[in-house]
């Protein structure tokens, strides 16, 4: 295993340096199977794509279900079937940019397989790591997954519009949160209605201009 | 991975052997994180351990946070932890078996690792499989995640009760599932008010029975 993630990350500081080279802000976007990944994506895309340049990376074990809902916007999107594999891995990255234009774009999203655990442990060469947590799924979860929280960028709570109709515990969640990863982004957001998806909209445009300003100085 | 697969079959086998050997009625409780197995559980053991002697093995990456939720009950409980790993496997439960006496059993119930992927590809020496999905999950997760639904003896549609809140199209889900698995037996359920959980209860009282009947057949 230990090798495994070696040789991964090796590829992975490869897929790295090929985004930002072409000054591509990459997103690693993780959450459990039905947490609104792909909803998320499909918001994101439908209020930046007049401002920026998006394309998706979508995993899923068989079927381009996800695809097929992003392909409508209009974006690029390449699709990664894993046969049945439970993550995405830095080398099915590295294949996939070669069918996107790296040039002409701002911003890569990757929707990794559905899954709490095993794409936490797998760098695929991205800038930012996005964790996904539906309050569908408890208040305990932070605790009992904690590598894929410790290593979000952001952490976004999501189907808040369910609140009122379940026994999440939103405090206790946020406290969790925080005692694994201080640092990361929380977001608390429903997909569904739109609320609270400004801040996520806000936190992509400055991650996608810092970027840029690092190319920038890297031609000068 | 073929050859991890065997070696676990190989320890399956006699996983099964010392739980049939007791006339133990062994069941792989799956679904992803946040589905309700540990709701179910609960709910489980409060209405059947009056009449069925029930243990527990709780699958979980680190925490006892299930355990202690099963333990208040009164039943035995072994905890397996993981450590970051996305399944249990025979091994562990062979290990977890020396902890109960199999003797005084009648039914185990094995609470999986909360993923929709991995754990459907490890037997566990288990008489049945139940794969839980909550309907917050979204009705495409069958044919997106279609082994761990093929697998299943009984799946389970849960959180019904949020059904008037969400878009869940529950029709295309039971489409979707009878599509993959025919056999399989169906129950809507809402383990947060307990409705459809009595056709649950009988399904397992007729499984306990007829694996008390298989026992006493060979000891003829």
């Amino acid at each position: 295993m230990a090798n495994i993630l070696e040789v991964n990350d090796a590829i992975a500081d490869q897929v790295g340096r090929r985004l930002a080279g072409n000054g591509v802000f990459a997103l690693n976007l993780m959450g459990s199977p039905g947490c609104g990944k792909t909803a998320l994506l499909e918001h994101t895309i439908a209020a930046l794509k007049d401002e920026l340049n998006i394309a998706v990376i979508e995993g899923d074990l068989y079927t381009d279900k996800d695809s097929r809902r992003i392909e409508v916007q209009g974006v690029p999107v390449v699709q990664i079937n894993t046969v049945g594999g439970c993550h995405l891995d830095a080398n099915m990255i590295n294949l996939a940019l070669d069918r996107l234009d790296l040039t002409q774009l701002d911003m890569l999203i990757v929707e990794n397989v559905g899954n709490l655990v095993c794409p936490a442990e797998f760098n695929i060469g991205e800038q930012a790591r996005v964790t996904v947590l539906s309050i569908t799924e408890g208040e305990d979860k932070p605790l009992k997954y904690p590598l894929i929280f410790k290593k979000a960028d952001v952490i976004m709570i999501n189907k808040i519009d369910l609140l009122p109709y379940t026994d999440f515990d939103l405090a206790a969640a946020i406290q969790d949160i925080q005692a694994l990863n201080a640092s990361a982004k929380l977001i608390t957001a429903s997909c569904r209605t739109g609320t609270g998806l400004e801040h996520w909209y806000d936190w992509l445009r400055t991650q996608v201009k810092k970027t840029g300003e690092v190319v920038k100085g890297c031609l000068k």
